[in-house]
């Protein structure tokens, strides 16, 4: 069995560095994104640049219609607005959508048992566990033991859904990429979706912060950035 | 919170059972079905009409584009033949879709959070424990934990996955079908997919001893039957 691993891409920065930092640690690496009716589709073509630019499989999973029934959230459904300023409960509850990672995490099971892959990996770290209970370390575990389980006899016992972020903070991850020299300018982090990043929603403010927090120069075109 | 329950149904026997099964336990229901690329798609149909006639809400959920990265299954691949009589080792892993009922569950998890329901059902049962890890109790118990940890705060702390019949034969179906007035006759289990039931493949030959084991007769019209 190969040292393959199926990493859940996003196209943004965090699953830029990850793709990067498996490789670095020896991984041989297929990336799959999701399409899921979000608004920032355009990550997904970030995705595909990334793949292209590291040379490795890339597929993207049309989840469209199971979007649409995943509804309530800002990232889905266009009658939500997207909320302005920084993360909070009461702004990021509107951008959940409903089991998300469990969903993208189980696909990317069935195509590295399909694959003969020996690992899934996810790109969540820590900064998004306050909100987000299916980023949180117990959520990794509870989903590499429903894999195993699941597919006893198709795959290997050493199976793992790794989630080498999942304690970090988005700056660690900013830090981590600048060692690897990863392209940043090339990852899409804007939940707005538009030409450019926005510069005030809550995922270009995170951004922004962390870059500022690890001390390493953000190379983002912003349309426009918070007064902080 | 409403008493209400969202059940993975295919169309065949065993999910209009469940379907049925969970009514008169009192649950309030919501239909989920799933193409993936199968051949005998048209299950679809039976669970629209299954659905039809309970009047429930029914969605069918595409994940075509998953189901043609989970290759080697003669379920989704067309290079695969589907083979003829009864399930054995060889026989039903071809038949096998890499992490399907994960996929499923979860996928009827994200709904259900959307929803506000209380549980996800499945219609598993004891028939298919030897090949199919995915069918067995550790399963349900670890897509149910899996469920609780990734939704946490998003559903009630008593979200249940259902499996009633995880222990049951598939004559035991029959016999609590027959129980319910069960319309079998407008059920789906041939995986051939063709205009009738072919009798030859491992579902219709299970179909068919299933009835027999249980006493009840079987309306279901079959191409051939295999001499046994």
């Amino acid at each position: 069995m190969k040292r393959s691993c199926v990493a859940v891409v996003s196209g943004g920065l965090d699953s830029a560095v990850l793709a990067h930092h498996l490789r670095a640690d020896g991984w041989q690496l297929r990336l799959l994104s999701f399409d899921y009716g979000q608004r920032h589709v355009v990550e997904v073509d970030h995705a595909r640049g990334l793949a292209a630019a590291m040379d490795v499989r890339h597929d993207v999973v049309d989840l469209r219609s199971a979007g649409a029934l995943l509804s309530g959230s800002a990232l889905t459904d266009d009658t939500v607005e997207v909320p302005d300023g920084h993360y909070t409960d009461e702004s990021m509850r509107t951008t959940v959508v409903a089991n998300r990672n469990a969903i993208f995490a189980m696909v990317a099971t069935g195509v590295a048992v399909a694959d003969g892959a020996r690992a899934v990996a996810l790109g969540v770290h820590a900064g998004d566990h306050f909100i987000y209970p299916d980023c949180r370390p117990p959520f990794v575990a509870a989903a590499e033991h429903l894999a195993r389980v699941a597919n006893e006899g198709f795959l290997a016992e050493t199976f793992q859904i790794l989630a080498p972020f999942v304690s970090w903070s988005k700056a660690d991850i900013v830090r981590r990429g600048a060692e690897l020299d990863v392209p940043f300018a090339a990852t899409w982090s804007c939940y707005r979706g538009g030409a450019a990043h926005c510069g005030t929603c809550g995922t270009c403010v995170e951004r922004i912060e962390a870059f500022a927090v690890a001390g390493v120069a953000d190379p983002t075109e912003y349309v426009a950035v918070k007064a902080r």
